[in-house]
């Protein structure tokens, strides 16, 4: 029976797979509108598709070179899990095509959501949507596909008399675990290559083209229109897909190697199984749900505006009260322990989740106060303008740390049956609240990445001249996104805090797997010998010392925050001189090309492009490197007491800070839409040069350093998982 | 012998007192120039004091209200140590009395300093350094004379049979640390409300003055003027001084209470008793140091601007290179046990200051790349200059970061004999760093304060009409004075961290005195029962599962790190409302009194000043509140694990936090400098109002938000050990 049930996971991937297909296809079908349309379209695919084969190249050197690294610590030196360069490149594969695929719809689905919107708002909203789904899909179909692989593979491989009954799960799922570190790397280039890409292209071309030649957004005559648009798939599109890619799996792997720990010492290989099935039955069902809730968004011929939030707010919220319904009933079904407190874990995380949303839309959306407070701050100026949003950011990550620490002590309680020693089944339950909280990846991923291709089609529907009735609907299309945009960022930030909780535990495991690789026996914990598979969490730590009065546990902490502020410092500054390039074109061409501002002539785009993809592909690299090195150098100088303090440094840091810097930049966007709706002088006048200013310096912040963060947090703690046995092998202290 | 070593720290500290009365009598000798030159630092002189007291009264409700609150915990229910309700009083008395001295000093060397300009460069500089040292020796002396009274009094008052003999110097320590929570809050009102009054004058005054109506700097026609010199003194030199004084005592404090906890289990009183007067003493051969520091700094005659620089140099460096010397010799004549490897800490902490310090310089300086490319950014406009103030101001975390934590491992290291396992040692070792590089705090505080004087004088040569070539010098004073403040800043925020880690560790050693007051005698650690009076750091954690892994860690390290971002964003946000309404009353007196730009009437200064006063007062209450309540809280909720990941996140996040704001904030400073000095167009041009954004955005950042983190990060350290009591007896998990 429970064997049975497992086979809902790869049958609800081929699903998701199936569904994408179908989605695409529809769009396929529809029409691309004028040549001009057509025209503009391609030029954007062509873009995007140019910069995401570079990309690619990058990012195959670098595994090609990690690959060979964890080769030679494999078969050579037998400090690494033999499974891993394998598993290490189906992780990246898999989500280099998730990104790939998303990124392709999109860039079909622009012109057309462009002219159906010439139908209807609704006719727009609708393939906008629809093609959005298919990312949505893609990413959780591909991610359980992965997971059902190796499941299988491994299950049929690993022999049943490895060590003890109980042993064999949980060699199976560490060693799954691992393929994360493949998606990670591939996230990690996707977010601040994509990242950098489209904010220097964006700032690039606001600041010559808005602020000195004072043409508006998306005009043809600015020759970094093309590279803006281009930008917005390869950055939110590419790169949101890989970070949640990278969470979903991340999570699920997490808390199923988390699940197999637990049971190790009851020699209860049943429940054992439960447990590890447990959070891949939630994404399973999860994906069930989305796929209905996709299907309810739809609304009346001639719906307005409110109508369209509402249709969209119903597909996820449908989404999201039947999986706690279906989380209650697949765990009672499974028929595991304490499944129904467990079942609260999961509630818990879609809990957090949602009050992480609604907290960045209270912060970030000119409906309320504070971001009217800070339209209003532009009175004075930019400065103000800035001091404002930065005091605004930093009080906005209150409510995301409160809900989320409210969430790891339920989830934990409730899972642990409200025992703080039982750390295996507290820690459990802080991954089934991340997997909950992402199970329906599947909507609230394509009501994401639906927010690019509505910005798409406004700027295809402008170039092409579409006329002021279709650009007002294409518009109304996009301020919908950039509302459903915040909550997704504030949901990827979120999940990207537990998922790197619940990897951090994971880590405890790999150590664990690590010592017995290298022969050692026994440690010693409280004046006691205990054999290594018979350690518990607690143990691990006492044997480490990683209490917080250890030094090296204290260093660890210093450099991880130091980590999550230089990382940030990297691309902030990449973005800086990747748009000052950008800026030195356009104003060339302005200056060079006569007639480009009458539209006699038609600005060179491609340069533009071009610019854009190598400022991106030179400047991602060195925090990337940053990224995967500093976990490394820290366990070989302060060990395992050293990579701990690290990788939970950052997380708290970092989980901070990109709330600060999502939140910060969401605002000055919608404080500048404030002023724009007529408020304070209205556009043209003071307020609303100041409030630009504002919007300019809030771009990198919501769209490269903060989202690149959710990347740090969850690849530190990947490459720590994979370079446990090197750690517990050698460290300098 | 060794007892009679200790009478050199009240022999020390009433000396620093003489020589500080010393160069105030010398500095009332001098001439305070023409009548306007009197009648402007008059106003100047009212208008701080007159904030002071009213900052004062309302310090004064909230010492009343704790009071009464330690009070009733001590003497009604047992979980305070009796002596905290008096202890904490003159801490905090000590603390205002300081700030009162240097900034009534301050007030009257300014005009002087103009006048004495008038003559020559090195005359000016003479005048205002030696006020300066007025400000840093009080500070030193009024500390270590409240150290000594205590640490004599309760010597003479616990019965020497208290437990047992090692058991009296810790109890002694432990009650004396409790001083220094007086001296926290003290500063805590003073930083924070300082840096609002400050900042809200400044902003405003260059908001309107500067960009609107386009008059200089210090302008007489500004009605903000007096205001901004005001903000100088109440912020730069009262809330400096209140900041470096609870540095200063809680560092010396802290390492004594770790000394004495080291040897407990030895019953070597008399060893014991060395390693507590050992920091003290290093402190006080420190004050003679600064003293022939202070003495050396001179030049001759019609000295050129980098001769003051050297001079200034000279005397810093002369008393660091002294008191390397001097701590071997110290601490040789003590014959404390591995006192060389302990001198070597005291090296530590100089090296690490020196560090930060030079590495403030090369990030904020006009001299080097880093802030001249800042400036460069300009040519965009401000959104670019926000943007690379943002991500230098990042990546300079980097190198602070590394030298402290190379600084918590090597002095560590040495003190405890190389190795790790001997706690109490290592961290008595980290604690002697922080002394080490306080020890030159006299000199390098006057250094320090000289800066706000300079500024002031140079205010009052602007406004006195003095003429060109005095404004000149003043300016190289002044200019001076920005060199000398960025690298005391620097020093400012690295010395609360490791003061802060040896609270950290002090924390702990009140939690068995708390222990014990309860009645408990046992607790369990590693499956064993140690008595408490008998049980190491490390028991400690076990006991209360301080690991890595306990959720309650984690949510306090999270909460940790939001209280950073939470504390900056609020006093972020109060200097941008603060700063609004200096805007409205400067624009209003500009349209309501006729002739104001034309000089023929003289603008509403005590409005202005009144102004200030009244949004620091408001503004600085619920940051404060949340500072001091957050541990409480902490404490009740998630008990002792909570609460040091509490102190820990706030550290870690908080340090870094504080070197990114304070660096990005000077190298905006300086970047609009260095257009000002006539790079990329100039003053007027539109790179430098560009800067001037920046320049206007980094006001807070440097000299309100980052310096307050200094005592936010100490603050809760300080409320954590004063309110352990309360948490052993009682949290909700």
């Amino acid at each position: 029976m429970d064997q049975l049930l497992f086979w809902l996971v790869p049958a609800a991937s081929v699903l998701a797979l199936c569904f994408a297909g179908y989605f695409h296809r529809e769009m396929m079908k529809e029409s691309e509108g004028t040549p001009q349309m057509i025209r503009i379209a391609a030029a954007v695919r062509k873009g995007a598709m140019s910069y995401l084969k570079q990309q690619y190249k990058i990012v195959g050197w670098v595994f090609f070179g990690l690959v060979i690294l964890f080769s030679i610590m494999a078969y050579g030196f037998g400090v690494q899990n033999p499974w891993v360069p394998v598993a290490f490149l189906t992780g990246g594969f898999f989500s280099g095509l998730s990104g790939f695929l998303g990124m392709k719809t999109a860039t079909y689905a622009s012109a057309r959501t462009a002219n159906a919107a010439r139908t209807s708002l609704n006719a727009g909203l609708r393939v906008a949507f629809r093609s959005g789904a298919v990312m949505g899909l893609v990413v959780v179909g591909l991610g359980l596909l992965d997971i059902s692989f190796w499941y299988l593979l491994l299950n049929a491989v690993i022999p049943e008399d490895v060590l003890t009954p109980t042993h064999k799960l949980c060699i199976i799922t560490t060693t799954m675990l691992t393929f994360g570190m493949g998606a990670s790397t591939q996230a990690l280039f996707a977010r601040v290559g994509g990242g950098i890409y489209t904010k220097a292209a964006d700032v690039g071309a606001d600041l010559v083209g808005k602020v000195e030649a004072g043409i508006p957004e998306d005009d043809p005559r600015n020759p970094a229109t093309i590279a803006d648009n281009v930008g917005d798939n390869v950055g939110d599109v590419a790169g949101m897909g890989a970070d949640l890619y990278e969470s979903y799996c991340g999570s699920i792997l997490a808390t199923a190697a988390l699940g197999a720990a637990a049971f190790i010492h009851s020699g209860d290989t049943l429940m054992q199984f439960k447990a590890v099935i447990a959070p891949m039955l939630i994404a399973a069902v999860g994906i069930l749900l989305s796929i209905i809730g996709i299907f309810s968004v739809r609304t009346k011929e001639n719906a307005k505006m409110k109508d369209l939030l509402n249709s969209l707010a119903l597909g996820t919220n449908l989404s999201s009260v039947l999986i706690v319904v279906a989380a209650f009933f697949i765990l009672w079904l499974l028929k595991l322990d304490n499944w129904a407190w467990i079942a609260c874990s999961v509630v818990v995380g879609l809990v957090v989740g949602i009050v992480i949303g609604r907290s960045t839309e209270y912060y970030t959306s000119q409906s309320y106060r504070p971001t009217q407070k800070l339209s209003e701050s532009g009175k004075t100026g930019p400065a103000t303008v800035i001091i404002s949003g930065i005091g605004l950011g930093m009080l906005s990550t209150a409510i995301p740390v409160v809900a989320v620490v409210a969430g790891i002590i339920a989830s934990y309680l409730f899972a642990s049956g409200f025992d703080f020693s039982n750390v295996g089944l507290g820690l459990y339950g802080i991954g089934i609240a991340a997997v909950g909280m992402l199970s329906t990846l599947g909507i609230t991923l394509a009501t994401d990445a639906y927010g690019p291709i509505a910005d798409n089609a406004g700027g295809n529907a402008e170039m092409s001249g579409l006329g002021e009735a279709v650009r007002k609907r294409t518009d109304a299309l996009d301020s919908l996104g950039n509302t459903t945009a915040a909550t997704g960022k504030g949901f990827a930030i979120g999940s990207a805090a537990l998922t790197g909780l619940a990897l951090l535990a994971s880590y405890i495991e790999e150590i664990r797997i690590g010592l017995t690789r290298l022969g050692t026996t026994e440690i010693h914990a409280g004046g006691q010998t205990i054999p290594v598979q018979d350690a518990t969490f607690f143990d691990f730590m006492h044997h480490y010392d990683v209490t917080l009065m250890n030094p090296k546990v204290l260093s660890g902490m210093f450099i991880g925050s130091m980590m999550a502020f230089l990382f940030c410092g990297l691309t902030m500054n990449a973005v800086g001189r990747a748009a000052s390039h950008m800026v030195d074109e356009v104003r060339r061409q302005f200056r060079e090309i006569k007639g480009i501002l009458t539209g006699e002539a038609e600005p060179d785009y491609e340069r533009c492009v071009a610019i854009s993809t190598k400022g991106a592909q030179r400047e991602m690299v060195i925090p990337s490197l940053i990224a995967i090195v500093a976990p490394i150098l820290t366990g070989l100088v302060f060990g395992v007491p050293g990579v701990l303090g690290l990788l939970i440094g950052g997380l708290s840091s970092g989980f901070v800070l990109a709330i600060f810097m999502a939140n910060a930049g969401g605002a000055w966007d919608n404080a500048k839409k404030y002023v724009e709706e007529g408020n304070f002088g209205g556009k043209g006048g003071e307020t609303h040069k100041a409030t630009v200013v504002g919007d300019t310096v809030g771009d990198p912040f919501k769209d490269t350093s903060g989202p690149s963060l959710n990347i740090l947090i969850k690849l530190m703690s990947m490459v720590a998982i994979v370079m446990a046995g090197l750690t517990v092998a050698w460290s300098l202290f």
